[in-house]
């Protein structure tokens, strides 16, 4: 039997869009006499649909998508996931289903058991789970299709209290299929293919694994769709970061023969431990990720050009440079708005780094507008000492004036403000965090410095004068970062235990980190809840991003 | 047996605060010869802790309140609500309980099994739902205690598969007690009675509902809790809005004497139902509801003063009314910040509401900024014509002023965007929609109109001129809002029914709107999602308002 894989980029509620592509992979399956083809998890709607699907007329059109489908199954069964309907009285009216369809008929549903509700997951917040586990037959042999999450809850601790993979082999299932979307993070590839293999050594069947890809507003899909042996032995991986349609023959026997591919070994390092020990930090896979990102946040949202503020520091110009990757120079305006406490460098760096990418720029001193603004606050700033106040008033002067030609030019204003600064709030709502997209909201200042480098590896695009200099936000004379904040060294790696592994103060001082230190940090970081609540959709890149899958009161006294 | 109820206000993540509130109502009760005093759900944390959930140590942190209240219960019993840890390997690691305390020891613990996940709850994201039921005895009697939705699972089409009361009435208990954090909207008083009594009438037993009270960020506890007794008879109604403890003697056979309460019935119009029907719409509570929001957001966040950018139109005036009742007039800021296309009336009309009400304001034309912008902008603009974008730099501009202000004098800023321009977008990123709390957020402008005629219930605060005019932003010259929007008498009904009633466009045009105006609204509404996503905290008033309640995808194309 060949069984093929679809990981394809969807558009959220776009079905028009989403089931031409459908119908095309089906085609294109045609051709190479597929039995069987798989796509990802509510491919049909997009996922995550999120509050849509309280809409009764967005669940229509799924089952009308389905419809539409249906006539080219004649010669081929495919697999789709779309909501479905909970026709009992009681719990939730929706299921998260996968549909078996072909000769023109659905021949069986599966629906999800394990609801992720974590992180950036709401599942149980639309999602009933299922309370009973058919294999479905299809060509004489009995499918165990699962979804998603379904085959991750194994380990000490399982998250949920049915496995339903294990309800399935009472039923002595041939082969086991998945259909995914599971988000990327710079740690997902190997727990990925980790938990895939762990399924296949416990139940002793072929596993076909088919994930998304593509961005969904913060949320990266990585694709890199799997198939594995009965043995354990990886037999397929698609691309990461890409479309893609292939797959295999499967014996009768549940064997395959394809050359066995060995799992790459992952760059395991990591910045952010203490000892750098651990936790990989694949610093390639989130440069691919964010690309991903801003190239679909903008095709998706019909926006082809970026505005971005280039201040000469390191985060401006590892924006910049990724903006141009992702959407070519000819679609990037960098705007340098030096003031006068900028430094000579930081306008010199920026037109340097602007002339190597090839993207427009313009040279906007924001000194006369400045004046302008002290001039008519003087009756009611008086002599009051210079302040916060005046520091933000140039951002925020800054941030009009880029907002101000993204909506002349119809521009999208990329933000450039990274994760140590979100976290502490050394940044101005309105000013420097203004932005439709936050390019690096989730990468740390020590991250975006390895980004820095890695975008130079084969040539010096971001001019090294902007990696070696000390970080600034230059609002008052002769300001730095290590003026208000710990140095980065210190600081990315307590908010790293902080942020992605929920530790507490006793336990984060216990690595040996001073107590006013940590106190002081996790203080800020609570304190300024307000700030990042009022920040656009940031690329997620991490197991916990600030966003969607973070969610902390703002009004409240936790470690402060 | 003397039972009492204490609706308490607590701050989320302060256990030295909470707890010292609670021994207070403990030692109040005991003056009262109370045989069992109950409290509220989560009052150990606050509710809802959200993430902090996440951390060992805040739960460790909920544990030693818990310890620190035993010392108090030698002759009283008390109901506390705080996480537990779940001691089972499999499913999430805590559950959402209620803990009997009694002559210092832990006599039980009932843990929540209906955990609402949806609008603005994520109680699945943390907690494990029971799966066993047990009554805890107490002097004699047997407590069915359950936690706030466990008694909501009622209707023709119940959200949860299980109703934990049907599981403990097999236990025979004698009482019902049921602990909450059930949040306001202008529907929810006659809802809760109503499901109350519908508990009290099926289990035929007396039923003690304490609910907290009290804002958290953006969700309103308006406390009124309850007292049934085993006939479905009211018997003590603790007041909306505000801190109160009180009971009653619970006789043996689970009467009680008391007088019996007529529930208020309620002001059963809406302006917003096609035809002006069935749904509620309480403004004197939605008025309340706002006052509390504005309260508990400054005393909670330790802030005093607010400043508002007041422009002579409605929704600032009513904001500013608002905020001058909650937090008196000495504590509030009005700016008017005209620019040359701001009308006369806006100065003087906004100017005699300041002096009507009291508070300081300060007149602040932007002409000059605003000039210094355009010619900063000149080379880059050259001729282009006017457009949205110079409309934007003065909205901006104001947006700066106001938070200089507020950063050099340490005011929080009160935006004043009403429900209807956030739904459609009409409103400036960073300009008007700046602040760090959203007053009349959930209002639609239909309802601001009725805010304002009740506020000059008994006096004229509200200038009648600025009630009468037409509304416009003044952005333009002879700007009105009729320019770009539909009539806000069609605009907030067809908003209102696919905001709050999630109806679909055909069953919207079936009530009778024009086809194109029906698709205009409603892809306004999902194209502008990416705007409130950047927005404040908006006070709940509604079923459905914009913020954590409502998660739509900011790149889709649905209805768009």
């Amino acid at each position: 039997m060949k069984i093929f894989l679809a990981q394809q980029n969807y558009h959220i509620g776009n079905f028009e869009h989403n089931t031409a592509k459908i119908i095309e992979a089906i085609k294109e399956a045609k051709h190479h006499n597929v039995d069987l083809l798989v796509f990802s998890e509510l491919c049909i709607c997009g996922y995550p649909p999120r509050d849509f699907v309280d809409f009764k007329d967005f669940i229509d059109k799924c089952f009308q998508a389905i419809d539409a489908i249906k006539p080219y199954t004649d010669e081929i069964g495919v697999i789709v996931g779309a909501p479905d309907r909970n026709g009992a009285i009681e719990g939730k009216d929706l299921f998260n289903s996968a549909f078996l369809i072909y000769q023109q008929k659905i021949q069986g549903i599966a629906h999800k058991t394990c609801l992720p509700t974590y992180d950036v997951f709401d599942e149980n917040r639309y999602f009933e789970p299922a309370f009973n586990w058919n294999v479905i037959e299809f060509k004489g042999k009995r499918l165990a299709i699962t979804v998603c999450e379904d085959i991750w809850n194994l380990g000490h601790n399982p998250l949920y209290r049915v496995c339903p993979m294990d309800k399935l082999m009472e039923q002595k299932p041939d082969i086991m299929i998945n259909i995914s979307a599971s988000p990327f993070d710079y740690t997902h590839d190997e727990d990925r293919k980790a938990t895939i293999k762990s399924n296949v050594i416990k139940y002793n069947l072929p596993l076909f694994y088919c994930n998304g890809v593509g961005s969904q507003t913060e949320i990266v899909f990585d694709g890199a769709s799997l198939i594995f042996d009965r043995e354990g032995n990886l037999c397929k991986q698609l691309p990461q970061f890409i479309e893609a349609i292939d797959g295999v023959e499967l014996n009768d026997d549940g064997t395959i023969d394809e050359p066995v591919i060995e799992p790459a070994v992952a760059n395991a390092y990591s910045l952010l431990e203490p000892e750098h020990l651990s936790e990989t930090l694949n610093i390639p896979q989130i440069h691919d990720a964010i690309i991903l990102g801003i190239t679909d946040y903008f095709g998706k949202m019909g926006f082809t050009k970026a505005i971005i503020g280039s201040s000469g520091g390191i985060d401006s110009a590892v924006t910049l440079a990724l903006a141009c990757k992702a959407l070519g120079a000819e679609n990037v305006t960098a705007v340098l708005l030096p003031s006068e406490y900028s430094s000579t460098h930081s306008v010199t760096d920026a037109e340097q780094l602007s002339i190597t990418l090839g993207n427009l720029y313009h040279i906007v001193p924001i000194k006369t507008v400045y004046n302008s603004f002290l001039t008519l606050l003087k009756p009611i700033f008086k002599d009051l000492p210079f302040s916060l106040a005046e520091e933000n008033i140039q951002s925020r002067i800054r941030g009009n004036i880029l907002m101000a030609m993204a909506n002349k030019f119809n521009y999208i204003l990329l933000n450039t403000s990274n994760k140590s600064e979100l976290a502490t709030g050394y940044g101005t709502l309105y000013g420097d965090m203004a932005g439709g997209l936050g390019v690096l909201g989730d990468c740390y200042k020590l991250q975006i410095y390895e980004l820095a480098k890695y975008i130079n590896t084969s040539k010096e695009i971001i001019p090294l004068n902007i990696i070696d200099k000390a970080p600034s936000a230059e609002l008052r004379p002769d300001q730095k970062d290590s003026d208000s904040l710990p140095s980065y060294d210190i600081l990315d790696k307590i908010l790293y235990q902080y942020i992605e592994r929920l530790q507490g103060p006793a336990q984060i001082k216990a690595l040996g980190y001073e107590s006013h230190l940590v106190d002081g940090i996790l203080k800020m970081v609570n304190a300024n809840e307000y700030k990042r609540n009022q920040f656009c959709p940031i690329i997620r890149v991490s197991p916990k991003a600030f966003g969607v899958g973070r969610r902390v009161p703002i009004v409240a006294k936790y470690l402060g």
